[in-house]
Formats: C-alpha cells, sequence, structure tokens
C-alpha cells in the first residue's frame, strides 16, 4: 500500500516534488495536483499520471488522498496545515510552518489533535553530507560541540525584481534552513539569542531587502553559530555546514556538480551546481521518503513541528535584532 | 505504459537490480525474479511486489514479460540472450554478453533478428562523473585524446577462496569495465593492441589467480591507454578515469562517500565507499532507466551488443598476451 | 649589502624569525639575539653565527645593526619600537604594534621621524594561498567585495595555563591577524562596527579567558565580514579566508601538510599541519625578505603601521563590544 | 664553513640551481660558474655574488672550490663527473649521470676512487608530498608494494623544434625520474624488466620524437609500476604518483600552483603550476641542501650513483623494449 498524495502549489519547488513523488519514492502515489492559476497543476500533473486542479479546498479532505504535501504561497502554509490536519490528511509542509509562532502553534496543535503526521521541509537533513556530519558529531567523534556555520547562497546576481521579494525573506525563508541545520547539528542545545548584521547589496536603492546577512547566535551550551546568506553567488548554488568540537572538526558540503575536474589552460576547474534542485535531489528525495513512511508506520517523522517552531524563533529573533541594531533573545 | 520486467538470477548484482527496478525506475515494473536456487527469488520478489520462481525457462517468453534482466552466471548469458530474443522480450545483460567473441556475435544477431533491445551492462556510462567526462571529451575540451588511464579496484584483501574465482576473471569481468570505458572516452577511436603485465599478489600460492593486472592498449589514433585492476584494495571501492588530450585533461573518479570530512588528530578524513552498489547506485539507476526508456521508445539503447563485443575482444587479447608475455591483437 | 638584524626576544617566534633570516634570507644577516633571559638569546643565536646576549638595550642603536626584529612581550613592543627608531634602526615588529591606539601612534610617529621603516608582522599577506585571493580581488576577478571570513584556530585542546592567558589575547593577538586579512582582502573599505560573540569554552572555571570568539564586522562598502577563532583546535593549526563579490568568490587556506593522501580501512587521510611555524614558513620568510628589501631600497614596505593601527582599533572595538555585549564603532 | 661550490652550465635548470644555491643553501656558497657561451656564465652569477667563466675546465680542479654542480649538456655528464672526481671535488650531477650504464660506472669508479660524494639530481625524492609517501610505505602504512604508477606531464603543446629533440629523451631524460620514484617507492625491490607503448603525437612527421610513452616495469617482489610522461600537457607541469599496498594506498602529487580557488561562473577553480622549477622549488632546495650537507658531513647523499645506475638501467631497458616491440630485460 502507497501513500496517496495531493500536493498543493504548483511552483518550481512544488513541481520538483511533484516529479520526485511521482518518480522516486515508490512509497507515495502522486494523485493530485492542485494550484488556483488556470491550467497549471494540470500540466503539471498529467505527464506524472495524476489530475491537476485548479480547486485547492477540493483536494483538503478528499477520499482519495491520504496526506498533503504543501508548496503553497508561505502565507497560506499555517491554514492550510490546519485544514488538512481537521480533514484527517497527514502533512508535509514547505517552510517556514507559519509566518510567526502561534501560526505554527496552531498547526502543531492541529495536526496533534488529529493524529496526523506534520512534517517539514528542512531537506538539508536528508543531504548525505550533512547527515554523515550529525551522525559524527552524535557519534561523540568531535566532543563537545563550541563553534558552527552554515551558510546558504542563491545562485545567481540577485532578485530581478527586488520590490517582489517580502521583507524578511532572507530569515524566514532561506537562513531558516540554516538555523535548523544549526539546531540540528548541536543536540540538544537551545539558541538563546542572536545578533544580525545584514544589507541590501545588490540594489542599494531598495533598502527593505536584504539580500546578504550574517547572523550569530548563542546557545545555552555555549557554543557560537554563525548563519550566512546570500541571495547572489555568480558560481552557483552553495551550502556549506561546519561544526568545531572540543575533539575535531566537521564539514559538509561541496559546491561541484560531479567530482569529473577538466584541466585546461585555465586550471583544475569543477563545474559546480547553480540549482537547490540539482544539488538537492537526493535530500528532497529522501525527505519525501521520509514523510510516506512515518505515515505508513504511523510515526513521528524525525523533522516535526517543533524544529519548525524553534527555526522559525532564531528567524523572528532576527527580525527584532534587524530592526533594533541590537541582540535579540530567541522566544522559547 | 511501463515495461514488465523479468529478473533472471537472484545474487549480489540481481538483488541490487531488482530493488533499483522497483523502487527507482517509474518507467518499469518488476514482475518476476528467477533463480534456480529454491527460494531465493522469492526471498528477494515478494517484499518488491513480485513473483519469484525457480524456473528460469519459465520466464522467457512469459506473456506478463516485455524485457528480462540477466544477472546470472557469465557463461549462461549468451544462451539467456539468444532465448528471451528468440521469445520477443528485450534484453539486458550484465556484462560480459558472452564468453567468447562468438557466443557474444550470436547475441547480436538473434536480438537484431528478432528486433528486441540488446544493452549490455557497463554501468560507468552512467555514473555523473565519467559521463561528464565523456561529454567534456566529445565537445572538444580537451582536444584529441592522446593518453588514457582507467582504474578498477575491489574493496577487500583478495578473493577469500582464491581456487574459486574462474581463472580470466580480471579481465572478462573487471577490466572489461575499464575496456568498455576507454573506448568511449576515445571515441571513434579502435583498440589495435594490448600488452598486459599481471601477477598473483593476494595468495601466491595459486597461480592462476590473476588479481592484479595492468593492460597497456594502443588504439588506432595513436592515443596510448592503461587500465589497471586489483581485487584487493584495502581502502574502499575504486573506480577512476583520466584521459589527457592535446587541450587538457579530465578525469573522473573520487572514492569518498559523501563530501562530510571529519578533522581529528589523524588529519582530514574522507570515509570511502567500500561497495560498487553504494558508489555506483545512481549510475545503475541509470542504464535501467535507459533500457526501459529504449525499450518504450523502440530505439537503440546508448550501450550496444557492438561495445560489448569490442571490450571482450581487449579481454581476449589479453588472455592472449598473458599466456604469450607478448603483445597481442585486438580482434576487430 | 646584506641588511644586518638584531633579533629580540628568543621565544617561540622569535627562535623562528632567528632561524629564517639566517638560513633563508640571503638579503640580511643575523647580527645578534637579545633576550633578558640568561643564556636564552646565545643557544639561538651561536649555532646561527650571530652573538647572543642579555642586554636589550646594548642592541638598540648598536654599530652593526640596521634594523631590529621584535618579537619581545607585546607590552614592550610600543616602548622598543621608539627607542630603535630614535636610534636610526629600521623595525620589523610582531603584531601588535602596541597596546592601544596610542601606543602604535607614537611607534608611527618615531619612525616616520626618523624616516626608518616599519614593517609590521602580519604574515598571511605572505602565505601564496592569501595573496593569491588579493591578487584576484585587487584585479577584478570577483567584482565588488560583500561578505567575507577570516578563521584562525590554534592546535590543540586549549591553554594549559587558562589564568596565565591575558585577558583580552583573542582580540589582540590571534583575530588581529584575521582584522588585517580582513582588511586587505577588502581593499579602499574601512570597518564601521563591530559585534562580538565569545565565550570560555575550554576553561569554564576562568570567565576571563576567552578562547572562543565570533565577531561580525561591517564595512563602510557594505560588506560584511567575520572573524573566528579558537584557541583548541584538536586536527592543527587552521587558517582560512573566504570573499564572496558579486562576480564570484575566492578561498584560502587549506591545513594539509602536503599533498600526499593516505588511503586505508579509515578511508582517504590528508596530514594537517600542527604550528603556524610549520604552515606559514614560507609566509615568515616572504615578510622577512620584504622588510630587508624595503629596508635596502629605502622605500615603505607593503605592510604598514597605519595597517597595525586599522587591525588594533578593531580589536579594540571587540573588547568593548564584548564588554557591553553591544556593537561598537571603530575608531578612525 | 659553508661548502664553496662551482656550477657547470648555465642553462635554464643551472640557473635554477645557482639562484636556489646562492640565496636559499647557507651551508653553500655559489662560487663560480662556467658555461662556454660567450657572457652567459657571468650574466647568471655576478648578480649572485659569484664569478661567470666560459672556461669549464678551469672549474675542475679550482682552489676555492669544494664541489661542481653539473647542469651540462646530458652527453658531457660522465667525463665531467670522472673530472671532477680526479681534481678531488664532490659532484652534484643532473640526471642522467651518464648516457650508458658503463659511462655511469665509470663516475661512480672515479667518484668512490676519489672518497668524494655523487649526488644525482632525482628532485622528486625531495618533493614534500613524495616524501611523505615515502615515509608511509617505509612505516609499514600500506603494508607489501603492488601497483605502483608515476607520471611526469611538461606543460605546452609539445616540442617547438622536434628535430632538437634527441632521440630517448623521453626515457633518459623524463621518465628516468619516474623510474628512479617508482624504484625508490618500492623499496628493496629490482626492476625485472619492462614493455613499452610510446608515439609522437604532437608531431606525427616525426617520427624519432617519442613525446608520449606509458612504459610497464615488474619488479622481483611482484609489484607492477606504471610510468607515464607526456611532452606536451596543455594545463601545466604534472607530476604524481600512486602506490598501492596490501593495507591501503598513498598518493603524492597535486598540479595546483596555491590552495587558492576562484569560484566564478566557470566552475570551481584551481590555478595549476606551469613549470618544474615553480612546482620544485622547495625539491630542488631540498636535494642541493643535502648534498651541501652530505659533503660537508663526509657522508653517503641520500640519492647515490647506484640509483642513479638502476633508473638508467630501466631507461635503457625502454630503448631495447621499443625499439623490438617486446618486453625487455632491464640489466642487473
Amino acid at each position: 500500500m502507497t501513500i496517496r498524495i495531493g500536493l498543493i502549489g504548483a511552483g518550481r519547488i512544488g513541481a520538483s516534488h511533484a516529479r520526485i513523488i511521482a518518480r522516486r519514492v515508490p512509497e507515495a502515489t502522486l494523485v493530485a495536483v492542485a494550484d488556483p492559476r488556470p491550467g497549471v497543476a494540470a500540466t503539471l500533473a498529467e505527464p506524472l499520471g495524476a489530475r491537476g486542479q485548479t480547486d485547492v479546498e477540493a483536494l483538503l479532505g478528499a477520499d482519495d488522498i491520504d496526506a498533503v504535501v504543501i508548496a503553497a504561497s508561505s502565507t497560506a502554509h499555517a491554514e492550510l496545515i490546519v485544514s488538512a490536519a481537521e480533514a484527517g490528511q497527514h502533512v508535509f509542509c514547505e517552510k517556514p510552518a507559519g509566518m510567526s509562532l502561534e501560526e505554527i502553534d496552531r498547526g502543531i496543535a492541529a495536526t496533534a489533535k488529529a493524529g496526523v503526521v506534520l512534517q517539514v521541509g528542512f531537506n538539508r537533513r536528508f543531504a548525505a553530507d550533512f547527515r554523515a556530519a550529525h551522525e559524527a558529531i552524535g557519534g561523540g567523534r568531535i566532543g563537545a560541540v563550541r563553534q558552527l556555520r552554515s551558510v546558504t547562497r542563491d545562485p545567481g546576481s540577485g532578485p530581478s525584481d527586488p520590490d517582489a521579494v517580502p521583507p524578511w525573506t532572507i530569515f524566514t525563508q532561506t537562513l531558516i534552513h540554516d538555523f535548523d541545520t544549526l539546531n540540528w547539528l548541536n543536540p540538544g542545545a537551545r539558541a538563546l539569542d542572536v545578533v544580525v548584521t545584514a544589507g541590501s547589496l545588490t540594489a542599494p536603492g531598495h533598502p527593505t531587502l536584504l539580500d546578504h546577512a550574517t547572523v550569530v547566535i548563542r546557545y545555552d551550551n555555549g557554543a557560537i553559530a554563525t548563519a550566512e546568506a546570500s541571495f547572489a553567488a555568480a558560481y552557483g548554488y552553495d551550502v556549506r555546514g561546519e561544526v568545531l568540537g572540543s575533539g575535531g572538526m566537521v564539514t559538509a558540503g561541496d559546491g561541484a556538480s560531479t567530482s569529473m575536474r577538466l584541466h585546461d589552460a585555465t586550471g583544475r576547474i569543477a563545474a559546480t551546481a547553480h540549482g537547490d534542485v540539482e544539488l538537492m535531489v537526493d535530500a528532497y528525495t529522501g525527505e519525501l521518503t521520509e514523510f510516506a513512511m512515518a505515515v505508513r508506520d504511523r510515526r513521528a517523522p524525525s523533522v516535526t513541528g517543533q524544529d519548525a517552531r524553534a527555526a522559525f524563533a532564531i528567524a523572528q529573533a532576527c527580525i527584532e535584532s534587524y530592526e533594533s541594531g541590537a541582540r535579540a533573545q530567541v522566544a522559547s
């Protein structure tokens, strides 16, 4: 028996999830895709053997759908989680799981009450190198965690329409991956406070666009973490992590698209990956497989609503720190 | 419509193929597994939703099977190819496609006559790094090919039962991958002759066991290639390639299992892959997907019986060179 | 004609400088070593063909000494610079060039008045990889500088006697290298303010010992830099830099002691360098050669007192930020 | 007391040796350079504080010269070794130490009779990574040696004047480095026979120019070694080694000129070294320091005439193998 999945949102990441569910997750079947834009869902769904529909509501509670994968606009995430849970459907939701801690708490409560799975899309936990780093740390290979770094850089030269980027995107959409990664690589520790240094460097005329940010997080075990993001990496999509412990260091992340190296008059060249889908396809497959298996086995997934809440609390503190210019407490 | 596949041979590589077809190749359905050893096929097949059977003959020509994947003993390959073709089934066969050029020719002829696809298991062509190397060469990035190297080393300390290793295994089973890789990375060129230096180093008392071999191949475009194999790499499974051209060099292959690095008092450590299935899972998926698509689209696969023949001709010349101690011509 | 050098301070770094001057800088001759501890200077100097003496004063202004290399205690640096300058001797001084901006200014003024060279020991500028990074940035290869990182980690498990470490050592002795590196890799920009997160992690009972620190610096060109230090890297001495620009990124630093790789059952292992002298010998040679050549050619060295001042101003702001917990301005 | 050195031959490698002796080997003093071409020696020698002369004979036996460094034409090496020895001077000679085993034997005999040091210029033994590989092997880290590879590729697109390249240059001048390296990395073993595959690929109209060669050597401990050379590596000077043992593998050689990496739209780029002097300067310094110390300490150097003989014996067998097309015995 496979898990019958309905996908909400046929944008870039939704399309990637649809193809991965249909092609690479035998534990799941893609049944339907819903997107309010006329024709968009059908164009994606039909070649994958699923139906497309514009009516998102009709998907929530549909008889032939066990679980929904939410890849809609972030502002809709919390409401969709609650509605799906109330309809008895399991939920995989892209990050963030809501636009406030209150929203996220509502989703956690609704899914808990309904007894359904809630998993959030922190895909980096399923990337082989980050996973190996996590295991090395858990296995005591580097001792006590002391100093961490997590980096996310989007490829290109910055947003094509800076005005279209919602105000705190760099914290709530981009660095939220790093916040979860840092929490996960510092097991058992809790973030205390943050201090943000950020700026609008690709589009100086757009002061509300933060396109580069460096966040320092202090944890209750004394560890000091740095999270760095940029919306403009000319050399490709760059996701890296580094953890120094009392007994050693682990590093993860390598932007090379394959281990092929071209040597010519320029030097030795490694081609770099230019997209998250390209670099992260195995991680996406891993998280969606994990979701299907958690649903199938009626167990908690390895990434929970609480994880989403903890990462969002850091993002929220970042907004406060940026606005005040001072250190800000992370809500517990 | 998916391609309905019957697998012959539930050994190590057969089991890997079965799981990959069932889980990672949506273009194909694993319908049945046949293995003459009682219960072996069923144990593998049933959890994958397929039937297991001891009767291999019954699979050849079964109504519900479009194509067979042959992972049986090498000595049976040619006969199985011919039988499947005569039954109108498409064929994916593990290397070698036969134990002599005559056997391989019979398979090629039978599949051609039946109008069915014949693809041979040269998985390295589907490994991302080797593929990128091939594309760089084809795209003229290194100019004219001049000097090549291909290496295959099996993990461990050598065969546990040296007497059980068939005489020319290192040429016909191991280096045959390298011979195909070298042919493929030297596009349009033909191997002229070989000279072999080989020995029994892990089990000196077993002179017929060749466990280390270095083969130099001369091509008709002047290129000089080296193929090296060992059955005893203590550090893991090692597959690498290197091509020097008039304008540069490409290299492929990196034995690290992930890009995670552990730094401790020992130094900076990359864990290494210890098995072909671990290192090559994407390549196996790629070749089986290619096969399913070639069958579906009624087209020639990208690895053909002629490729199998060309690689085997080099293996055969290696046997002759080893026996004579001299250079041996490659049959055309 | 070679520059006749007197070295002050025969500690670890002084001994290294003595050997490098004597063996690897043909433009200079080591004439004398002075260290107030009985016998210490002689033990170092004599095998190198120089004289050892306990009287530091006698070295300042000695007829046979053109230039002094100051590797004494940091608290003595400023006074020694002034005295040497007044005696007409050129000065190479280990960092920091003083314990306050006022001290550094006095050294700058005294050397300027005397018309002698003042160079400060920012050796990283002479490391081949950092130098190549600097040149790539200067050559416009990565466009406008936006986000930087510089890391220094000392090998081992932390100070053996935490009480013996002067209070702000991590800023004034260790990170000062990173501050200079960041200034140098962000050409023409000026540091505006800093925010420090730091702690005592190796010796929790010693709150005044800061052994891990992460500093974020904001520059007037909008660039955001992170400087990280640790006194306890179990895997060796670790010096790295990274600069993201609008057109690409440069990275420098690789802790491997050679390009030899050992592959065994543990994996693929790169031995790591465990000391600054080991990792930085070419950089030390480079800076001392530069000094001798600047003296010989009567020109300004490539690392000046102003550079020392700019780096120290950041260190000073770090102390203020650590004490207040808030962002602190960098004095101009 | 330093060793007073006279250099014979002011060509490319002679000039490099002169500068290294003068600047980086404090145990030695460059006293004179001799080159029969008018003015060439003086131009090199004078800025280094040495005298230049056209009379090579006058250098042999000069009162103020303890040792000669021979970087003259290969055909003159043996005669110069004998003459210097007869004049009581110690000898460092570039490879090869003669153009036949007989010539080399005469040099060995003359230096032995005179009781002077004879060291041959196998610089790779002093490269840090090869040295670390040698030590790992000697320390038992990879067990028994089984399969080796050594590569030398000269940068560029091949000889500008193919007719000017002496017939067997690739064996006697280039691969002789690899032969020595392989002997040294397979301690205690003796080369038995070789088989050569070689061709003229950069200048097909010049059949006597061998510009690419792959040599397989069989050792008396069963080990199988490959030595590969090319005169035309578009990507730079490439020197690498690899040794597989029963317990692991060591690799050495990395063509990157520094550890700086530039990441741009092309990918991640490591600049490559384009010359032996650039890549090998520390190795040259090491071998010349070793020579000066061996002379000073009246001891055998770590690279001897016997090593030169053993490597030349392989080169000689290569010529025979190339001419016959068959395997050739290595003279003992």
